[in-house]
């Protein structure tokens, strides 16, 4: 279980010729020992090759050999015990319990991904049954099934190390889709990331998987294991949450290739938060309280991270901000990520400072004494500010979030308005809102892909129908979540057998219904008889 | 029912301002009265605003209301009768039978798309049901739909003037997902295009609908109105069947868009036939048939034309290419599409005549009068050069194909390893082909959207099970279909909806189910009750 500096490529292990990196404990700013090699173009080929030679045979496992190898990596994340949980806190930064709660999410959605391949629905099997004797054409006889994509890309996310990196939801909606995975460490987390290979690793040799189903790259200074992996002709697909930079980056760099392949990016938001009047007037204390909360968990590097409220002035927004200044003055400074986030943070709020249309209201505590710490901090600007000011409507990651006072209903209607897509979007309200909450709705149900009442955006559960996505430039793909069961849509495609002898014919697809899984016949569910 | 040569811009007929242009009937060369007026950046601007603006108020209407509205549009195409029959045939020198029957095709995708909103599958409806007491966290209710994108813009093709243009498959499945439709009128079927738009604008004033919900513009000689149409910023989505070079121009465009938008483009290919060596030895005579018929009917402008078959060499092979002969030189000139296509056929054949490595193997009857007319052709290579010439991967869009002959059953799977991704793969075997077929399905489902047996790919059925799509360069993604009811899918996207109050969810989403529609509830699907 120690940490080598090693790639995984397939079965071997190998220490990347493309110079030394070491992960930085963010709170005292020191390397952390071993050095990792980064990756030559020859290991991205390699890995790719492997991906690429492993997908037939892997895709044809069945539905359970597949469960129990999402399993098998849960249980092995879980028996890294405290190695990992410490590794994760020492190159993260994050607490320990918001570790171990991420260690539970990570394994949770494996699980989740287990059962989802059990009930076989994902598959989408679907039959036109055959009319040999319409006029003036017979119908053939059709069957449709979803099949993966291919060998995916996963790009780990420097907040989640764990949920959202090397076993994250990415990859076990890749393999759940039966496509073989090629994972590329994030600098943050390197050690972390060879301890969660290295669990997946033996879970492939241990399920006597053929080893291109996974291997972890990791990157040299100048980021070309990335751009060759993207590029490397067996890649199908690539999943990537992080910033909107990166994420227009590999969008371009895909739609580039001579096959051009998805990239499914989430690349963030600001999660607005609408405090309706009369939820202001009741609730200006509980709301504020939960806002500060939402904005500063976790020092605010969420995704989901309310970056604006909104309400109407008047006493009870002036009591809603002194309620939000005052739940805010008592947070405390936290360890960010790394010094590049806690740098961009740093960055972000003095851009508001420097907004003469713009008001501090709070810091949290004093001047941090760990350089990359990032303190809590409250701002305010009003609507007709806001409205006229495009960089209030980009995302400053941190604990931060910005209170935007409008003077009526229909200001803070165009607020909405006016807004990008989001991740998600929340109304406090009470029943007297109802109103104004209908015309909002519609507004908000295309601008964001969840929409919450009186709750707040961060702490997204992993569900069947949890919906972590939402039109650009939240994501480079609507249509899809990357949180949730129906993260593994983004990874398959259709495939139509006409007039199949059952010899030929996917297991799915078969007579008689082998899988005992539910199918659409002419347009009707038929659920397996139980 | 007369035809003015004006654009539908929502409610209003508005004869462009952006240049004259006419019709042309491709059989004798003549432009047709009247003259259309092409549209200027000002029409793309008003369609694109009134399909904005309609969107909210066309997507709450209720499933019903948009499936009559279907049903209205299918009646009046068909009330159209002769009219329409005779407009058709004189503008895209189509047989009559071959237009009646896409009539009967393109009201049947109406009624298709119709069902699918009664049955309200399509919605997704999801819930994970609210845990408050679990542990750590409680678990919040969350409800998910799937709603429309917003308006969509559906580019005629040359091929379909009824299937796939106006009111066909991209405009039916957009409608049916409460997405707004501004359509762009094929150039060689304008006189078509307006009759249809006749009818969808008379189906939305008598039902009552926003007159934005749908508009058809006339392009100008530039393209700018194709161009302004993908560019604006209304338009969240583009349908498109043509050639390569036109979707690929698209999808730039749209990916250049501040907010980028898919586009769905299938741009079609050569859908490869493998005769196995028992089927070439058992039936060469009605395999040989089968694949001239299907790569001639409709002068051979289908997506589906089979473009190559594939087969080992040998003396049923040369049986093969025999009948194949003498089937082809049977066959009789038929007039094309249009002038462009005609040349770009002539053109395309000429490229094969010019390549020392293939041979012409047939050509059907004289040299035709009319300069618009397609005359059937057959040619022949071989496995090792077709692996070494990349332009024979390339569509003929016309009545021709080029039968392929290996030396053994590797260079036949290495045709196969070789290929572009398609719409379709066919193998026509015998139960003693069963090893060879084995070996080439994993590759051909990575291929092909529908792979066939003992069957010829044209005569695409519009149902449930239909995949009309493919790999990438058969079209621009993968994972949807542009045929049968999954192409609703394409302009869908996901929203959840976390601790509604019950008087704001959506009906599809309330509790008791007023809708009466499969849900999925705790990941398990839950039928109405009847």
């Amino acid at each position: 279980m120690c940490i080598t500096g090693k790639q995984y490529i397939g079965a071997t292990q190998h220490f990347g010729l493309g110079g030394q990196t070491y992960a930085v404990n963010p709170a005292t700013g020191e390397a952390m020992e071993p050095a990792f090699g980064g990756g030559t173009a020859a290991d991205v080929d390699a890995a790719c090759s492997l991906a690429a030679a492993a997908f037939n045979s892997y895709r044809a496992t069945s539905l359970e050999q597949r469960a129990l190898f999402l399993e098998e990596i849960a249980e092995g994340v879980l028996a890294l015990g405290d190695t990992l949980i410490e590794r994760v806190m020492a190159e993260s930064g994050l607490l320990r319990g918001r570790v171990e709660s991420e260690r539970g999410r990570t394994v949770g959605q494996l699980r989740l991904f287990a059962s989802l391949l059990r009930a076989g629905r994902f598959l989408g099997a679907t039959f036109d049954t055959p009319l040999p004797d319409r006029l003036p054409l017979s119908r053939p006889d059709l069957r449709t099934q979803k099949i993966g994509l291919g060998p995916v890309a996963v790009f780990g996310a420097s907040n989640f190390p764990l949920a959202f990196s090397v076993a994250g939801g990415d990859t076990a909606a890749a393999l759940a889709a039966a496509c073989p995975v090629v994972a590329k460490a994030h600098p943050s987390h390197l050690g972390t990331s060879e301890l969660v290979a290295g669990v997946i690793q033996r879970a492939i040799a241990s399920a006597g998987l053929p080893e291109g189903v996974f291997s972890l790259l990791i990157d040299d200074a100048a980021n070309s294991v990335s751009t060759a992996l993207v590029q490397h002709p067996a890649i199908q697909a690539v999943a990537f949450t992080g910033s909107r930079r990166i994420g227009l980056l590999l969008v371009s760099l895909a739609s580039q290739r001579t096959v051009p392949i998805p990239v499914f990016a989430e690349m963030s938001g600001i999660n607005p938060v609408f405090v309706l009047p009369a939820a202001l007037e009741a609730s200006c204390q509980r709301i504020a309280q939960g806002l500060i909360d939402s904005a500063t968990v976790g020092a605010g590097q969420l995704c989901t991270k309310p970056g604006i409220a909104v309400g109407i002035a008047g006493k009870s927004f002036e009591n809603f901000r002194a309620a939000a200044k005052a739940a805010l003055e008592v947070k405390e400074s936290a360890t960010m990520l790394s010094s590049d986030i806690q740098r961009a943070y740093a960055q972000g709020i003095d851009h508001w400072k420097c907004d003469s249309g713009v008001d501090q209201i709070a810091m949290a505590g004093t001047e941090p004494s760990s350089s990359c710490a990032g303190r809590p901090a409250l701002f305010a600007t009003t609507a007709a500010h806001f409205l006229v000011t495009p960089h209030l409507l980009e995302e400053v990651f941190g604990p931060t979030t910005l209170l935007i006072e409008c003077s009526d209903e229909k200001e803070l209607i165009g607020i909405a308005n006016h807004l990008d897509g989001q991740l998600t979007a929340t109304l406090q309200m009470e029943t007297a809102d109802i109103g104004l909450a209908r015309t909002l709705l519609p507004i908000l149900e295309q601008k964001a892909g969840r929409i919450l009442v009186n709750g707040f955006p961060t702490g997204v559960e992993v569900g069947y129908a949890m919906v972590h996505g939402g039109p650009f430039p939240a994501t480079s793909d609507s249509r899809v979540t990357s949180v949730g069961a129906m993260a593994i849509d983004r990874f398959l495609r259709p495939v139509c057998y006409q007039n199949f002898p059952s010899e030929l014919l996917p297991m799915a697809l078969q007579d008689g219904n082998p899988l005992r899984i539910p199918r659409v016949v002419d347009g009707e569910i038929k659920l397996p008889e139980i």
